[in-house]
């Protein structure tokens, strides 16, 4: 490969570079590596899961990085003994296992994998009468409790979907329930959505969606050393003071497994939005059948294997753009993780055969492949916590990507960097449609937003998508990959790449059939998208790396906080009439008279008045924040290029670490752990990102004391945000 | 029982009618006549049909109504073979029988019923592919075109719901298709909404709706009598000139059969909302097993039986109330008809009794018993054809009801009864919870608007139910019972009365399955809300009977008036943006782009531009409406109790025809037999009302000088209410 330079101001005027990353990546190495990765079963503590690590290892250094791999002991377990039975005149017993498929070779290496399984689940041996909870979100038991029904000394079960698998068993815990088991419906996941492997991409009827039930919007990583790296000589909590370890015993089955249980549920008819596509009348419960569920685990500590790979930056080795992917499954991992993990791959081989052709990147760039993302987001947040001081002088972004598939570009992340993203999507072509990414996704935005059912949101970001001088959306960033402990805790900014849509590789996410025949044959035949993945993520790799300026647009997170504020005052609103219809409603007792009196049937709980809270401080920041970040941009774009090296400097230190002034230390009520206030998954939502997360989750919760506490405090990270973008934009003005 | 009279100004002031009312109904005496008249098949043309019509007419003699029973001789095709199969390497032939259910002894007196069947298919015998069309509604075959698929040459399959039966197998035609299909799915009859009968309420496997497919939005009654009475000697149309006749075959089939003849299909799988409750991957097709469906009838005419009794006004002999439910089913036909008419017989018992015992009702009250309104409204139809100018110059007000059940009132009709309406459900207490039936309803209106997901217009509804001081809401009415002829073609003011939401009548509609035993145990237990349809319906009659004043109150129609022509220029405005939407997409290739390759999929065909339509006339109309309206209804609270004779008879003239003002001759475009500019059966909804049907469907349809033209035409005929509302007002004001 032939030398190029790239470090001109604009990364597109050196297009050579881009050109030599896109040829050197192969979707058939990406596939090779896919396949001896995903060849065994790859999770924590399994002896594939050191040797994939080895193996990247090996590759990086024969690529020319500097690699290591940097090993934590982390506490967790894996199961001993299942049981999920029915006894008395109708005995059953679930069977809990996953058959290979015919034309599968890789699901009949099964020998080694974890069975039916969510980890940190609470070991336990119970049997009680079944209540089925829908999705098993809050709203569900709000239904439930107007039905007449509680889960107290309960089984609760719940289908998969609607919210992040770890609060299912959390809140069924704390509505008393004593056991909990998550099936996939097929009407989410399963015959409804397609045919089902191995003769479509769907999950078939013995499929088992396995995962992690530890309470991570609390904290994630490993659960006995919160806020710190679990190295060797580490503090560690004992086993029963770590809070994000559920109590009682959860096991997840199939659809085929379920119906069994489903069927012998007696009660009320389930509401309409709560019924699968298992052909039986779904009823509420509970069942006269009691149900047996144990669960035993080895709780004893096991190794996870991060593999950190460098690349020294020529001209400013001390500014680090990290970019990362987990490689450990839950049994073969090929879509997930190992399709994000071929991917960075690929990157990590072009860009380092680029610098053996002579190439220099200005910063330095560490490439990362975290172990035990899927217990818990472990690798990454115990390296993140061990490395904490440094990365939070030297880190200008984290870059993440996961599962992959075909289809459109999905980003979301940090709204400052909205349009550097913007720049990367317009420059890679898609391959389906032969226009860029960018433009692929803004008509899709469009359309969607045009069919029936489309919301407010999606129809004004529509608006944004249609006019090309506007950058695309990128999406807020709450959870469910290893971006959370730089954005969240480091309050770093973050960036999550992938593509998907088309393919199916949900059909079959977390079960022993995500297989590299799966993903070849399903997710993105002939691993095209992969390597687009890989092009997209490696051109923000290597932009960051060589920017001649900060990388912000400040107007974009100007523009994405006044949003925020929006919704939140919308909400307060939202709530306070809510709740003062249902007060009127509930005076005139019109529930009662409402309710057909054959079934059960409850008014709901009342809900606590609304009272105005006072966003004033909140009003006032963002609209500075508004006039601060059209300052500071149109001052960059004036006169940035330009800048005399010392001023560059200083302009550099102060937008290096502008993001960090939005994760203070004080963190979120609750979980401190949490420190950015502008993002967080939700409490009760999981995955999803929740904006001003403790200003809008006091309101949702009704804590009015702290609404208005962290009004001021988000209002202050605001200003402190503002006052360096003033700050900046003085170097830049030369004032 | 005792001497009552019953002629002052506000018929409250003398509860002891009523009170006579209540208790000389039965619910024991509801329940067998039920019993007996539900206790063979007694669709049109079978012997147990006549004889239900004698056995009321017996009834109502023996209650001193001068009753007796008009023929009508009327073209009804009755199945003489049917064929649906699969041939070949899997060979099924489709049951189309309904057997016997345990525990329910009329369920075996099957001999002489119909089976699967739908009345006015088209007789044929063809082979072809099956495509899967969901509910079969327009929206559907939008859906099927942008994946690609057309029904041209096949056979459609269609589920039953969203939409009339009638327009399924119309709007499969309309598209190419050479036969239908239409099946009940358990996700909307079936398993998934309850327990199966006989175990629940619900349909069972093998239950069948059967029913009309005459196109009657176009004109309902005899197919070869459009306008006229279909008497002995009546001009009648040839067969093949009939428009309302279906040119294809078609046959209404179980979801037991059904699922054998989805699952051989192959394509696209079924979109999310089109996917029912079957343990199948719903696939939208075409099959490539070809079916083959034959249906032949036997095309000679039948006679269909009105019992036609009267109770002559003491006072004003020329003025009419009269009160219709149908006696023909389509099997047994237990709540569908037999729970309204046999409230109908209570009503007739107790107001006959009472006239023998002296009471003399100041009206004309003609109670009917309508045969034939099963397969096309054709008792009443033909009836009201044939007696239009007497009715015209007549009656007072139709008031109809039809099936019933347990739960709320259920009530439509013309705003301007609206008044008349809420005082009657103010004076009815609910069985169950023993409040007005008035205020259970305010109730069930408030807590549904605050239900997740509730329309702005059930918001809307909410507070104006919350407000004791306004009258409850009356929906406008569309079709689907035999008020149609009475409102919709004489332009009569028409009320139609029902009970329901919480029995399970839907479980067996127009099954075998509909029997005494079904509606005793699951509809209404007891009987009681059968007998409280008869003391709801019963006070209508008489307090319309009897009243001094005219009924209406004019400013619910201004009021209904007005927000009629709200929705439309909301309408039209809304489909304008989606035209201009949706040719930006177009013009930018968006659906293109956007789209998954690896699937079928087609852009949109193009939408007409919506220019800005005139609407300042009905504009104008409605305003002078609204003038009008409050200037009548203040003189007539403020002069009418005092008004000398001579003044209340003109009153009484003006008022009496008021309502027909709204029906010119001129009817609507390309269905003329439909008369009332106001309310309309939509042409591709069916049941459903259309508002100002003329010019809401001249918008949909992109009908421009349509729309212009009705738009005068409409509010020509608002103008010429508002005449005579001026003209009344002069009378109460004695100018």
């Amino acid at each position: 490969m032939a030398f190029v330079h790239f470090a001109s101001a604009q990364p597109n005027d050196e297009p050579n570079v881009e050109h030599n990353l896109d040829t050197a990546i192969s979707p058939d190495e990406i596939s090779g590596w896919m396949k001896q990765m995903a060849s065994q079963p790859n999770q924590v503590g399994s002896p594939h899961d050191r040797a994939n690590a080895e193996f990247e290892l090996g590759l990086f250094r024969q690529w020319g990085w500097d690699a290591h791999i940097e090993t934590f002991q982390v506490l967790y377990p894996t199961p001993v003994s299942e049981v999920l039975e029915t006894t008395g005149a109708n005995p059953f017993r679930a069977t809990l296992q996953e058959p290979a498929v015919a034309g599968d070779a890789t699901s009949a290496r099964i020998s080694g994998a974890l069975p039916a399984y969510v980890a940190y689940q609470g070991d336990g041996d119970v049997t009680a009468p079944l209540v089925y909870v829908n999705y098993g979100m809050q709203d569900d038991y709000l239904a439930l409790q107007r039905l007449g029904i509680d889960v107290r000394g309960k089984i609760a079960i719940a289908r998969y979907g609607h919210g992040w698998r770890g609060l299912k068993p959390k809140l069924a815990q704390d509505h008393g329930a004593i056991g909990c088991l998550i099936y996939s419906d097929p009407a989410d996941d399963g015959y409804a959505t397609g045919g089902t492997y191995p003769d479509g991409p769907m999950r078939p009827a013995r499929g088992i969606q396995r995962g992690s039930v530890a309470d991570m919007p609390l904290y994630p990583g490993d659960p006995l050393t919160p806020g710190a790296g679990a190295t060797e000589n580490a503090k560690r909590l004992t086993r029963a003071e770590a809070k994000v370890i559920l109590k009682i015993p959860a096991l997840p089955i199939s659809y085929g497994d379920a119906q069994h249980f489903l069927a012998t549920l007696e009660g009320p008819v389930a509401p309409e939005g709560w019924r699968g596509a298992l052909p039986i009348t779904y009823r509420v419960g509970p069942g006269t059948t009691p149900v047996h569920l144990a669960v035993k685990s080895d709780w004893s500590q096991k190794p996870v294997y991060d593999v950190i790979a460098t690349l020294r930056g020529a001209d400013l080795p001390d500014r680090w753009v990290v970019r990362g992917n987990h490689h450990d499954g839950w049994v073969f991992g090929a879509s997930d993780p190992l399709s994000g993990q071929s991917a960075l791959l690929a990157e990590a081989q072009a860009i380092g055969r680029m610098v053996q052709a002579g190439f220099k990147p200005k910063r330095t760039i560490i490439y990362a492949s975290w172990d035990g993302e899927e217990p818990g987001l472990i690798g990454s947040t115990e390296w993140a916590e061990t490395h904490a001081d440094d990365l939070k002088k030297h880190a200008v972004l984290y870059i993440n990507s996961d599962e992959n598939g075909r289809g459109l570009l999905d980003v979301g992340g940090s709204p400052d960097f909205r349009h550097f993203v913007s720049g990367i999507a317009s420059d890679v072509t898609d391959p389906e449609t032969k226009v860029s990414v960018a433009t692929r996704l803004r008509a899709y935005i469009r359309v969607q937003a045009g069919e029936p059912g489309a919301t407010a949101r999606e129809q004004a970001e529509a608006k944004i998508a249609a006019d090309p001088a506007r950058d695309i959306p990128v999406a807020a960033l709450g959870s469910g990959s290893d971006f959370s402990s730089f954005l969240q805790h480091l309050g770093l900014p973050a960036l999550n790449f992938s593509y998907g849509g088309e393919g199916e590789s949900g059909g079959v996410y977390h079960s022993a059939y995500d297989t590299w025949e799966h993903h070849g044959r399903f997710v993105d035949p002939g691993f095209v998208y992969d390597a687009l993945l890989a092009r997209t993520v490696g051109r923000a790799v290597l932009r960051a790396a060589d920017a001649p300026l900060p990388l912000q647009q400040a107007g974009d997170f100007a523009e994405a906080a006044a949003g925020y504020l929006a919704e939140l005052r919308k909400l307060a609103d939202t709530e306070r009439q809510a709740a003062e219809a249902q007060a009127a409603l509930l005076r005139d007792h019109a529930y009662q008279l409402a309710a057909d009196p054959s079934q059960p049937s409850r008014p709901p709980a009342a809900l606590a008045p609304v009272p105005f809270v006072e966003f004033a401080a909140l009003e006032n920041a963002t609209a500075r924040l508004t006039h601060s970040a059209h300052g500071y941009d149109a001052a960059l774009a004036h006169g940035g290029a330009a800048l005399p090296p010392d001023r560059l400097a200083r302009l550099d230190a102060l937008m290096l670490t502008i993001d960090q002034v939005l994760a203070p230390d004080i963190g979120l009520p609750g979980r401190p752990w949490y420190r950015n206030l502008i993002f967080a998954p939700g409490r009760f939502t999981g995955y999803q990102a929740k904006t001003f997360p403790a200003v809008r989750e006091a309101v949702e919760e009704r804590r009015w004391a702290e609404a208005d506490r962290y009004v001021s405090i988000t209002a202050a990270a605001l200003n402190a945000y503002s006052d360096r973008l003033d700050a900046a934009r003085a170097v830049l003005e030369g004032k």
